[in-house]
């Protein structure tokens, strides 16, 4: 339900309704001027024509230096999500079983079914704050499972992997022969240091974006850091598809980069301060919920609570939330976005507060 | 060998070797200023968000409005080559086959490829005037066939089909239940006048593009005309795959638009002119072709030519070409584009004429 919730919200809101929208994870800043003057210089430079299809090589350095890697083994997509999508498409021709922590991103559940991809869930409990049970994982390993999709730090819960237990994981996939996909999209905005799967063997996967970092969410520009056999299967699967990302905006993600460690400690300080603020009011309720070790989002739970129907309830009283069921099987939980303005924040969870009772 | 050549050809440049460039369609006009400073005050405004997986609303009407169709039937792509991959992604998830008239371009080959579709081509001659022979299009068709692919104006030969020929196939379309995908993307700029696929039957689907009218080929922006039905299924495949186009790039679209028949009307001009000069040229040599009745393209053939050989031999020389084998069994015959300054083309031409000696 998470893209119905979305697109209905956006046609309230164009039909002039107000709406506080603690759904998506769409920061709520803009994007850095700087970053949009690159962009514009770009254009101006002429830098609009058909491009590489594994990206600009300069972008690819700067995130090979980032990260320790060769350029050769990075590729610029199209949003983090595409990375997902077309590394699933390639991976899985010959069939095969994707393993997936739940609760999970409800896109990584999409790709796989769209795909025709068997997805075998490993289920995370909020009263195990959400840990990885390293054991259940093994026993979901079969000879067809290709591929581990970790998201650290998680959405929707915001806990990062215990690093003992991602040594753990690492470990057993290693010895089953499976692939890791680390999707390490909200890491640089985490609120206490993240492994990278990148930190325990360059065999893996890594993806990462620069939507949330930068507030670039509409920008569609993230990559993926693969062994140069896959990344050469990844360029000619970008030539039949999208060509390449628009120059301008990998010229924009250049100046981001440049700016990194300003940008991202300003953003990671305002998400903070947000995340105490819902902290402290969602305290007073009998909600049920782990702590973020990382920006936008509370995974809450209320007993017996049928999020679909509380969401859509809540839409129409102007606030649009995610039900849990968006995520897998958590029908008593909900996702909340704090991607909105300070002096919304209040008032958007007052409502759902008010809605409880 | 067309990707090959371009990325060889993007490599040396960037080793600092000057090419003349006559192997790609990406025009060598700049985007028009008025396009950029439409993207500029875009991002400056915050059009920086996720947005509608099918595109803009207002986008979607403006085009609506030119081709007659209801917004509804309208959706925006990174490029026509998405909407390519994406309808054949979803047409032929429970198999079939795909006729592609020939020459063709590479890319429907590839993606047909990609996705394990098996392709049946419709060669066409340079003694017949590239006309598809509608007899020989029925004798290919069986139960298993879904979709015919067709370019109008074609590349590589810039030639457009018949209008009584177009009839005729569409005629044979309907009767047999196939579906017909008409790749337009240089109709706004061909030299005569050239009926669209929905002139005939809007049962049939259209793809065009910004790219080639607007010299906006690295922007990544196209548009596919279908039934409701398909575009719902499009919005839910964009939702796992790239999200939406930057909203700044529809904004920028949308001033496209506006200025359709100035820019179309100078960039045309401009081409006409180029195709004119080549014609000129190319008369004098030994070389067999047919005169474009579109932009960028000349698909001539040269008796016993290994195109190949002699493409990779004229890179070495400073001069890029795409040999014929790219789009099809054309051995002897090679593609040339027109979209590198005028005063590159005779030198860029009399290299190759000299190569043929």
């Amino acid at each position: 339900m998470l893209y119905e919730i979305s697109e209905k919200t956006m046609k309230l809101e164009s039909q002039g309704k107000k709406i506080i929208k603690l759904n998506i994870g769409d920061p709520d800043q803009p994007t850095p001027n700087e970053i949009i003057e690159a962009a514009f210089e770009a254009m101006k430079q002429g830098k609009t024509k058909y491009s590489f299809s594994t990206g600009e090589p300069r972008l690819r350095e700067e995130l090979a230096s980032i990260h320790g890697v060769s350029a050769e083994n990075v590729v610029i997509t199209p949003g983090s999500k595409w990375a997902i999508f077309a590394l699933m498409y390639l991976m899985f021709k010959d069939g095969g079983n994707v393993i997936i922590p739940s609760p999970h991103w409800t896109s990584y559940e999409l790709i796989a079914k769209s795909l025709g991809v068997e997805v075998r869930f490993l289920r995370t409990e909020i009263d195990a704050n959400w840990e990885i049970d390293v054991e259940k994982l093994e026993e979901l390993i079969d000879q067809k499972t290709r591929l581990l999709i970790l998201t650290n730090p998680n959405n929707p819960t915001s806990k990062i992997i215990n690093e003992k237990i991602l040594e753990e994981i690492v470990q057993v996939a290693n010895d089953k022969k499976i692939t890791i996909l680390s999707d390490e999209v909200y890491s640089d905005l985490s609120f206490v240091k993240t492994k990278s799967i990148l930190d325990f063997d360059d065999e893996h996967i890594l993806i990462n974006s620069f939507s949330k970092t930068f507030s670039m969410t509409g920008w569609r520009v993230g990559y993926v850091i693969v062994k140069k056999e896959l990344a050469d299967k990844l360029m000619k699967l970008h030539q039949i598809t999208f060509t390449n990302i628009p120059v301008f905006i990998q010229q924009a993600a250049i100046k981001a980069l440049e700016l990194r460690n300003e940008i991202a400690n300003r953003m990671r300080e305002n998400y903070r301060r947000r995340a105490d603020l819902a902290n402290k009011i969602l305290s007073k309720t009998k909600l049920k919920f782990t702590k973020p070790d990382a920006p936008f989002y509370f995974f809450p739970k209320y007993d017996n609570l049928d999020s679909e129907k509380f969401a859509l309830d809540l839409l129409d009283k102007g606030v649009a939330i995610i039900p849990g069921t968006a995520f897998g099987q958590y029908r008593d939980h909900f996702r909340i976005a704090l991607t909105i303005p300070d002096k919304e924040i209040e008032p958007g969870l007052a409502k759902i507060c008010e809605a409880l009772k």
